[in-house]
This record gives C-alpha cells, structure tokens and sequence, in this order.
C-alpha cells in the first residue's frame, strides 16, 4: 500500500468527505462525516479527533486540509477570502493554520482553506468558498487548463461560473439555480401533483431545455408552465419535475451565454463542468442545445487534487 | 340602509372574502373565512350556511357569487375554464350554479365563476382563476377601459400580465415573482442574517429595482448578490429582503418589457395595477423606473365589482 501523506477534507454546510491521500494524489481510503451546519459550535476538534481515530492508528497524524464553509462563520474558524485573482500559490499562502491538540500529547496540523472573493459578470461582489479548490484541482488533473482562458461551470445549490485565465481565478458569477429548483420543486405549488424525478435526463429535462432555447432565458415567466401544461394536458405528472429542472438549468445556461453575448465576449467554445456526475450529464445536455462543448470532471476529484496543490505548497 | 341585492365571495387558496352588495355595487358589509384548502371536503356547504346566517336573518337568502379557487379541484366544484378572449359575458355565461339547500326548507342560490385559459406572451398554455374577475371588474369601476387595448398587471403569488382588448381578456402570462420572493425570503440560503422587511419601498428595494435596471432582468445571476453584496459590506441585513423584493419585481417588469419589445409590440403607455395597494405600490416604482406609467387600483374593489357584472347578467 502506498505511503499517506495527508488526509484532504471537503467540509460543506451538509456534508464532510475525507479521503486519504499519498504523494501522487492517489485516494487510498475515504469516509463521510457530519456537514458543518451539523457540528455544535466548538465541536469542530473533537469530531475531528473521533473520525480520524484508525487512520491516526495506522498512518499517525497526517496533515488535515479543508476547504469548503468550515472556513466560514458557521465552521471551525472563519478564514477570509482572498481577492481575485488567486491562483493556488495565492490560496496555499493564506491557509488557516490550527495545531490541534490530543489529551494523549502531541498534535495535528490543520489546515483551511480561504474561499475567494471576485466581481460578478455583472460587475458587483460575489464570493466562493470551496469551488475554488475544485477549479484549482482541475489544474492538476488536466494540466492543460493551467494555461490560456477557460470558462468553468460548476453546478450545484449555488452554480458559479469560473472565468480561469493562466491558471488563476480572475472573476466568477453566481447562479441560484440550485436552490431555486430544490425550493421550487419542494415547496412550491408547481410540485402539486407532479411525481418524483429521479434527476435522468428524460422527455420532461429536455422538453423543459427546448422551451427555453425557443423561448428565452427569462425564467420567472416560464416556470409557471410546469403547471398551466398539465392542466392544459400537454405535460404529464411523470415529466413535470423534468420540465422544470430543465427550464432551471437551460435558462442558467442561456443567461449566461446572453450575458457573454452582452459584454462583446466570444461565444465559449468550450465549457469546463466540475460537479457530481448526474448533474454534470444535465448542464452537458443544456450546453450542447445551443452548441457549446464540454468538458465534464468529477467535482469530488478535484476537491482532492486541489488540496493536494496547497499541501504541495505547505 | 341600501337594499343587499347579492353576497360577494373571492374565495382564493388561503383566504375568503365575502361583501354584502347593493345594486349600484356599493359594499354594506364584510367579513372574511377560511381559504378554499382549509376547507375540509365536502365542507363547503355548511361552511357557506355558517358564515351567513345572521346576514340571511336580515336580507333573507340573497344569491352567493364567488370567484377564485373555489371553483379549481381543491374547491367547492371543478369549474372548466372559459377559453379566451374572454369578456364578463363569456364567464357569466358559464357560472357553475349550485341549489343550495338548508333543512328548514328552502335554498340557496350559489354561482361559481369559471377561470380563463389562454396562450402566453411565449405561445404556451396559461391559466387564471380569480384574476378574470378582477379584469373584469375595473371595466365596471373604469368604464374607459371597456373599450381599445390595454395592458393590466395584476401582482400577486402569481402575478398576472393581461392584455384587454376592447373590454374582453385575449392572452394572459403567469409570473411566479410573488411565490419565488416568498420562497426565497422565508427558506433560502439568501434569507440567512437578514432582518425582517416590511414591504414598504425603502432604500433595499430601490436599490434593486436599480440593480436589475442596470444589469438586466437575469434574476438567476443576481439573486445571490443579496447575500454577496451584505458579506462585501456593501448592503446591510436591513435591507436585504426589500434588495431581493427590488430584484424580484424589477426583474418581472424588466422581463416583461423586454419580452414585448422581442414580440415587435410598442411599449405600454400605461400599466393597470389591479392589486392590494401595498404590492401595487411596488409595481409602481419599478414600472416608473423603465418610464412606464400606471394606474393603480384595489384588487378587492375590482373582485366584487367583477362579481356584479356576473350578477347583473344572471
């Protein structure tokens, strides 16, 4: 079994995932744990202490690196962002360093890292905070990107699209799309009576994606037809969560290359998704309905290789 | 006293209002009831009788007419919507008329009005239930609006758009902008820190009328300045929600125009407001912000003058 040098932590609001990690990036062992919404305050150490107890046991006390909202006030420490642009010598010099202690003597290092704070595309603040380490990560596995001007798109609760020149993230611009599609299909009352979807890009998603590509990006006058389409017997219940994840998505996609379009910017000729898989398949599909490649990578992978890119630097 | 000549109900999801009317539509009385959905089923009727005994007692068993979501599924009878163009003749045309009957003898006559199905400003199907008699009622209070074209606005949990054509309703859109503030004001990562708003047009809210004013009707790629702007220091959690409200009604007025402009339609001269006066208030601000005028009148007004309409053609 190869050496682990260091053991990388994705820690989000609703999820932790650890994975053990040796001098090449290779995984050798992973687990879950509590998100960090769900730690009592000052609980961080010892759920820290509990979950690593058999690696400690087998590999002694390797190096922690986080990323994600434990380094936000609702975390373990709050670190500040830094500015764009930040490449990863400019995340690595601004880890939050904590030498957490053990009652048996000794310690761990611990190490989180800062999100990053940009310009929108529509020139106003936003902000990240573990994205940035999946973009940097997709460095490291794809060497290629580390070089020119790429357009990444990482979709989820709160989608950013990464504008990465050089190597370096130099502005991004967040999208609700998430969260308005879980809102919306949970609790809204375009959900009455639909079924359950399972997140496969069936007939509803991409009748949902040639709406909007007909009928344009403006969404809060679309999604209203997730409803008036049943009653109108040309949407069944079945494809109704579909249709409106598909009106989401497609219409997150649509705005963003009309706002490319806006700023005198080039058409993409390729976009970068780093995500899960599932929802990498349906911004793929959103993409390729107005023409536009991509590249789809595993967002938990790049997490790893992102912090594997400041345990480098340490 | 005035002679009641008929009993008024605008019985929507969550609330019911109910005016005692005379023959010229002045109101002699009110008194509100349970929303269609906490009516257990089958409990219209003695919901009905309950709620106007003492009014009986007085005007004896005047004719009940109702509009809303009384008439959809989840009400007293499924009412089929009437096809547009639709004028206060085709609904009067179609009421759904129930005998009420009591056990001392007698009855009570119930009409309940259909709503409207018709095409949107994108070609797709859309439905009202409630709204048309709104419409239908400012031709009562305005007659000048009974005759040429005119654009209302009725704001709400879904905000309607209606084109009136010489006193009949030809197209209608659906916009989810009160459901999706709702949503995102109450449940969303964006509400997190933010203090409570209490609707009135304050520097938040200006703030994102002008914010969509400048940047565009995208609201998926503004809605999380709302919680970037306050961590940028750039927005207090004071105004937070009417910032996100801003956005949020800008933004449908924005889509709308924009939506016209894309269909070769001149630019409304005037905006009819056909809503509760605090929401109208908004709409104002945000139509005055693109230049366009409007006039605003009171949605409760406009129900029961709609429902004297009906009655007059009974």
């Amino acid at each position: 079994m190869a050496n682990a040098v260091f053991i990388a932590g994705d820690w989000g609001t609703s999820n932790l995932r650890l994975s053990l990690v040796d001098a090449d990036g290779a995984v050798l062992d992973t687990r879950g744990g509590p998100g960090a919404a769900a730690v009592p305050a000052g609980g961080f150490p010892d759920t820290v202490r509990g979950l690593l107890a058999d690696w400690d046991a087998a590999h002694g006390r390797l190096p922690l690196l986080l990323c994600g909202m434990v380094g936000s006030t609702l975390g373990w420490a709050e670190v500040p962002y830094v500015a764009a642009p930040a490449g990863a010598a400019e995340i690595a010099g601004h880890l939050h360093a904590i030498d957490l202690p053990f009652e048996s003597g000794g310690g761990r290092a611990v190490y989180i890292a800062p999100g990053v704070k940009g310009t929108n595309l529509q020139g106003a603040p936003d902000v990240m905070r573990g994205e940035e380490t999946q973009v940097l990560g997709a460095l490291i596995t794809h060497p290629d990107l580390a070089t020119g001007d790429h357009l990444l798109c990482l979709p989820g609760t709160h989608s950013k699209w990464v504008d990465l020149s050089d190597g370096r993230i130099t502005g991004f611009t967040t999208a609700l799309s998430g969260e308005i599609y879980a809102l919306l299909s949970k609790h809204s009352t375009l959900a009455r009576g639909a079924q359950p979807w399972d997140g496969t890009p069936d007939a509803g998603f991409r009748e949902g994606l040639a709406r909007v590509a007909t009928a344009g990006a403006d969404i809060l006058h679309l999604l209203f037809e997730t409803r008036a389409r049943q009653m109108a017997g040309v949407l069944t219940a079945k494809d109704a969560l579909g249709f409106l994840s598909g009106l989401v998505i497609g219409g997150d996609v649509a705005a963003t290359l009309a706002r490319h379009k806006a700023l005198g910017r080039a058409a993409p000729a390729r976009v970068v998704l780093v995500g899960a898989p599932a929802l990498n398949t349906l911004y793929t599909l959103a993409l390729a309905s107005h023409g536009v490649a991509s590249l789809a990578l595993d967002g938990a992978e790049q997490s790893t290789a992102g912090l594997l890119a400041y345990f480098r630097r340490l």
